[in-house]
C-alpha cells in the first residue's frame, strides 16, 4: 500500500528548517517535517519561576509552551485566549516538551535563569508534537552557545540531544512519521522521544478505538529508533551551522519553503 | 532493598473495593490501591455531546473528568474552580481515561446516551490514575449491565476489561505500584494500560530528569503485565458482586478501610 | 399526612457518620441526614491568609468550601471548574457555613494557622447545608483535639458545638428535616443553626413565592430546636469516639451506609 | 447610648427618593436611606431565560442583579468585571433581591417577559441590601403600571408590596436600620424583608463571632415591624407620585442630596 | 436638514451637570451632554500601582475605568462581570479616558498616589466617551483642589484642562455633537480631545465601511474647535462652583435632569 | 538630527514579503516594516457570525484578531491565554483592523462567508499596526482573487486598497514610520490609514504625556501621505505576483529576511 507522498514505510518526510526567523528569541529554528512547519524560539529568562524561589531549589528552570495558530488548520482554529484558556491537547503538548527538554539539559548549569521554549505551528499535517521536541531541541542547544559565548555561562547545560518521531500501525503495516490523513486513520499512534544515545526519554503509544500488541510495539521501536538517528544528524548539523555564515544552498531551502501555493 | 510497606518488587498494593458509594450514578465504586482511594462514578445522561449531533456521529460517547479532593494530599490542594479551572496535569488524567475507556466500549452500542465517568480522589498516595482507570472500568461495566437489565440496550457495550498499573526504576530496581515516595524518588514511571486480552491501550513511559534503556522498559512491561493480570481477576470479581446480595466479609473490608486514624 | 419516608413532623432522619474517611486531612467525617452524605474535611494549614498579614490581625482564621460532586445529584451536575466558578448557591452555602462555625470558634486561641473546611456532597436529598454545618463541627472538634494532643495549641478554641437543621411548611404542616421531594414542595423553608446551649447562630427563612406567618416562624423555631438538640447529642458522641478504638458497631453502621444499590 | 447620627433606637434615617434617574430602564429610582443611596432600575425585556424555554415553563419571570459602584465605599473597591466575577457577597445579595420580590409578584401575569431587576450602590453606608429590596418594590411596582397603561399586561402582577429592614443589637441594645459604624459593630445583625400586610418573606439573622438568644431575635422583629410598616406608606406615595406631573417639593428632596460635600 | 433636536450643525446639546452625587469619592459629577449622562468619579488612593514600584518610577499615576450600567441602553445589556471582562469597546474607551486625563496632568506633583477615574453611564444617547472625558477632567480638577487645601500636596497637577467633543459627517454634512441616532447613520465620526489652550490631545477619525476626505476632516475640525471652547467654559465654571455654597438655580437644574418620564 | 538606521525624516523602512508563508489559509503574507516582521493570513469560513443570522443581516463579515508572539518582544511576552484574554492594547489594534478592512470590502458580494484577518507579530519593532493593516490588505485581496478564481463569488469584494503608517514628531522633527526606540521617544504619534485614491480611513493622532498643534497635524499628515502611496505601490506588486510563478529575486529577498542572527 503507496503512502499519500510515496515515501517507504521506514522514511521520514523532508525534514527542513531556517534558524533564527525570530530574532528578537535568545534563538529560533522554523522546522519543518514535510508540510507540518513549526516555529520553535528558546528565550532566556534571567530569574527562576517563584516556586523555586519559595523553596529555595538551586539553579534555572526550562519551561514550554506550545499552541497552533488559527490558520495552522485546514479548517480556521480559534484562538486560546478566545476562549480564555489552552485547550486540553496543547497543555499535554506543552507538558511533554518540557519534560523532553529537561531530562537533557543540566538545570544547575544554567544558574538563576529560565529558558523559555515556544512552539508555534504555522501549518499542521500530523507531528506537530514530534516536530516542535525536535526544533527545540536545536533552538536551546544555539541560545545555550550563546550563552556561552558570552561568558554568561561556564558549562554547557545541554548533556545529550533529545528528538521525536511519531510511528504508528495502519491497516497492519508499521508506518513512520505519519502525516495527517495516515494519523487519523491509524489504529495505533505511538510518540518517541528519544536521546542521540539511543535512550528512551519519553513513549506514549495509545490506540485510541482500538489495541496494539507487543508484536506491534516493537515493530514501532525499530521503525521509531531508525527516524531518531536521522533527526539526530540533521540537529547536528543545524547547531553547528548557526556559527558560520549563510551559504548559497541555505536559498534553495528557502524557496523550498515559501513556493508558490 | 526493602519497599517502605514490605512488599516484593512485582506486587500490588492490597487492592479493596467498596460499590455504591454514590447511589444516584448509575454505577459507582470506591476503589483503594494501599492508601490510594478514589470515587469512580458512572453516570448515564441521555444525550450525546453537541459536536456529536452537528456531525451527525452515530452511537453514544464516553467522557471522563478526573479531580482531586482538597484534602486528598498531604498538603490542602486547592480546588480547580478556585483557580477558574482545572490544572493541566489533571487534564491529561481525564483525556487518558477517557481515551482508556474507549478504547473497550463500542459506543454504538451505548445508543444515544453518554457516559460520564468521574473521579474523585480522596486519598492520594501515588498511582491515582492507575486506580482511576481500573475502578472507572468497574463502574461502567456495571453501569451497562444496569441498562441492560432495565433493557434500555440490548447489548454489553464493553468487548473487554481495560486496567491499569504504574512500573518504574528505583534505584535500579523494577518496582510495580509505586506508592508516593517510590514515585517522587524513581528515576523512570511507566503507565501501562492493557486489556484482560494482554493487548496495550496506551502505554506512556517517561523519564523526567532522567532517560531509560530498551532492556528497562522490557522489565517494566514484565511486572507490569502481572499486575494487570491481577487487577483483571479483582474487576471480574467486584462486576459479579454487584449482581449480588451484601456478605459479611464485606464488613471486614469495610473495617479496613475506615480504621481509626 | 404521612412524611414520604414514614416519620413524625418532628423526627430527623437516621444520623449516621463515618470518621476519617479522608485520612490525609487532620480529621474528616462522612455525616449522613438519611440519603444526603457529605464528606466534611477540617484542614489545618499553618497559615493566615493574606488580608490578615496585610491588616495584621492577630490569631488564626477559619474558612469553608462547599461543592456538590457531579454524581450526587438524580441529573448530573457539571463541575464548577467546568463552569470556571461556583455556583451562586454553592457560594452562599460555603459562606454560611464559614460563619456558623466561627462563630462557636476563638480563632485567638488557634494561633497564626487557618482551619480549612471542606464539605463535598456525595448524595443529595434535601438538606445538604445543615449536614455539612453538623458535620463539620464535628471534623473541626476532632481537628482542635488532635492539635492539642500534640501540643500544638494549648487551649481548646471550640468555645460551644453548633448544629444545624431544616424546618418547613408543608400543605400547613410543620415539618422537621425535610427531605429533597418536601423541601421542592415546601410553602417555607428555614434554616437553624444554634449552639449546644440553645442560642441562635444563623436563622434563615424563605418563603420563595410565598410569604408566611409569625405563627409559622414559632411553630418551625419548635420542631427546629428539638432537632438540634438531638444533634448535639450525636456530636458528642462522635467526637468522644474518635479517640477510642474502633468497635463492632460501627460495621454495622458500615453496612447501612454502604448496602446494594 | 446615643446613636450616631442622634436617632431613637427604633428611628429610621431619612429616607429619600428620585424617580427616573435612569430614563431608559422600564423605570428607576434613586433611594437613600441616609447616606445610602442605591439606584434600583426594572427594565422590561420581552422574552424569558433559556432553561423555561427548555423546561416549558408558561408566565415571565424575574430576576436581580446588585452591584456596587468603585466609588461608593470609603475605600474605593474594585469592579467585579476586573476580577471576572461578582464577589460572594454581591451574589447572595442579588439571589435574596431576586427571591423577594418574585413572593410578591404573580409570574403568569407577566407573559413571556423578564423584569430585571437592577440595584447599584452609588454610596454604602450600611443597609444597601435592604435599600435595594425596598427600591426595587417601587421601581418594578411602576415598571408593572406603565406596562398595564400601555396594554401589554391586563392584570397588576405585583400582589402585595414587599420592604426591608436591618435590626440588631450592640452593646446589648436592639437598634433599627443600622449605619454602617453601628453595623459594623453589632453583635447580632437581622435583615427582614416583609410584605405590607406583615407576613415575612425572608429573615436572615446572623450572629458572626457571636450568637444570639430567642429574646433578642423576638426584640428585633418588633423593631424591625414598625420600620417595615413606615417604609411601606412611602413606598405607596412614591408609587403614585410617578402618575402626577412633578411638584415644587421634589426640588427640595433634589437639594437634600446633591448638597455641597 | 434639520437635527433630531432642532439644534444647528455646530450646536452643542445642553450641557448639565451636578457636583459630588457619589461623596465617598474625592470628587465626582453627574455629567450630561443632552440625554446623555455619566457619572464621573476621581478617588485618591495612596498608592502606585505595582509596576511602578518594580520600575521605581517617581511621582503618581493616573487610571480610569470606565462602564456602561446595564440600563443605560434602549435595551437593556449585560453586565462586563456577568461574561467576566469588560468588551473591547470599553476597554478601548478607559485607554483613552486614562491618555487624555494623562496628557494634562503633572503626575510628579502627585506624589505616591494615584487617582483612580471611574466614568459610569447612566444613560447613553452617543457622545459617552466625550462626556466621560469632559466630566473627568471636572472631577479631577476638584479632587486636585481638595488635595491642596488639605495640604497633601503643594502644587496643583493639573496643568491645563481637557476637554473632548464628537464631530461627523452625515449626508454630506458636518455636525457637532453627535446624538445616537445621528452617530449611527453618520458616514464618518470624530472625537477630539483638545486642551484649553487649543491644542490636540487625541484625534480619533474613523469612517466605519466609509472614507472621509481632506476637505471633510478640516470642516470637522473647525466645529470641533468651537464645540471644546464652550466646553471648557462651562468646566471652569463647574470647577469653581465646586467651592461656594449651593445657589437655587442648581435646584433648575436638578429638576431638568430628573423631570418627569 | 539623524535617524537610528539612517533614514531621512521622511523615508520608509525597507519594506518586505514573502507570500503564502501558511500555505493552510486561503492566502498569507510574512510583511517587514524593517525589523517589523507580522503574519498577516486571509481565512475564508464558510458561515457568518450568529449576530448577523438572528439580525438576518444579508452578505458577509470581515474580523480580525492581532497578537504577539511571545519571542517578538526584547523581553518574553506573556501569551494572552496565559492570562485568560487578550490585552487591551491588542483589542484596540485589531478593532482598528478589522475597521479599516471593512471600510474598503463590500461585504455584500463576499456572499454568507467571513473573512478571517489574523495578524501574528513575529518580530516587533514599531509599527506592528500599520504593518499588520497593510499585509491583511495583500492577504484579503489575494484570497479574494483566489474566491474569484474559483467562481465561489463573482465580483471582487475589495473595492479599493487601503494601507497604513505611523507619523510622529520628535524633538521637534517630523518622522515618517517610526522604529521603536523613535516611538518610545516621539512627543506625538500619529496611525494613518489611507485609500489608494487618498482618502482617510482612520487617523488616530495621540500625544501621551503632551500636547500637539494644528501644524504638527498638518506636518505628519503630509508625510505620511507620501507614505501610504509608496506602501500602495508595493501592495499591488505583491498581490499580482501572487499570480505568477516564483523568480529567482525572491531567493535574494528570503536571504535578506532570515540571515544570521
Amino acid at each position: 500500500m503507496p503512502r499519500p507522498d510515496g515515501r517507504t514505510y521506514d522514511q521520514l518526510r523532508p525534514i527542513e528548517y531556517i534558524l533564527d526567523v525570530a530574532p528578537h528569541a535568545t534563538a529560533s529554528v522554523l522546522i519543518a517535517f514535510g508540510n507540518t512547519r513549526v516555529i520553535c524560539a528558546a528565550t532566556i529568562q534571567e530569574e527562576v519561576p517563584r516556586w523555586m524561589k519559595v523553596q529555595n531549589v538551586q539553579g534555572g528552570w526550562l519551561t514550554a509552551e506550545y499552541s497552533m495558530l488559527p490558520y495552522s488548520t485546514l479548517d480556521r482554529k480559534d484562538r486560546d485566549s478566545s476562549k480564555g484558556r489552552p485547550d486540553g491537547r496543547s497543555i499535554e503538548i506543552q507538558r511533554l516538551i518540557g519534560r523532553s527538554l529537561r531530562a537533557v539539559v543540566d538545570l544547575k548549569k544554567l544558574g538563576q535563569r529560565t529558558l523559555c521554549i515556544d512552539c508555534d505551528v504555522l501549518q499542521a499535517d500530523g507531528g506537530t508534537r514530534t516536530a516542535s521536541i525536535t526544533g527545540a531541541c536545536i533552538a536551546a542547544s544555539i541560545a545555550f552557545n550563546r550563552l556561552l559565548e558570552k561568558g554568561k555561562i561556564t558549562q554547557q547545560p545541554m548533556t545529550k540531544k533529545v528528538a521525536a518521531i511519531s510511528a504508528g500501525v495502519l491497516k497492519g503495516e508499521t508506518l513512520l512519521d505519519l502525516c495527517y490523513v495516515e494519523d487519523r486513520d491509524a489504529d495505533v499512534d505511538c510518540n518517541l522521544v528519544l536521546t542521540d544515545k539511543g535512550d528512551f526519554v519519553e513513549i506514549q503509544g495509545s490506540g485510541e478505538e482500538a489495541t496494539f500488541s507487543q508484536a506491534e510495539l516493537d515493530a514501532m521501536l525499530v521503525v521509531g529508533r531508525k527516524g531518531i538517528s536521522e533527526l539526530c544528524a540533521i540537529q547536528q548539523e543545524a547547531i553547528e551551522s548557526a556559527m558560520k555564515p549563510a551559504e548559497p544552498k541555505d536559498l534553495q531551502k528557502l524557496a523550498a519553503f515559501f513556493g508558490k501555493k
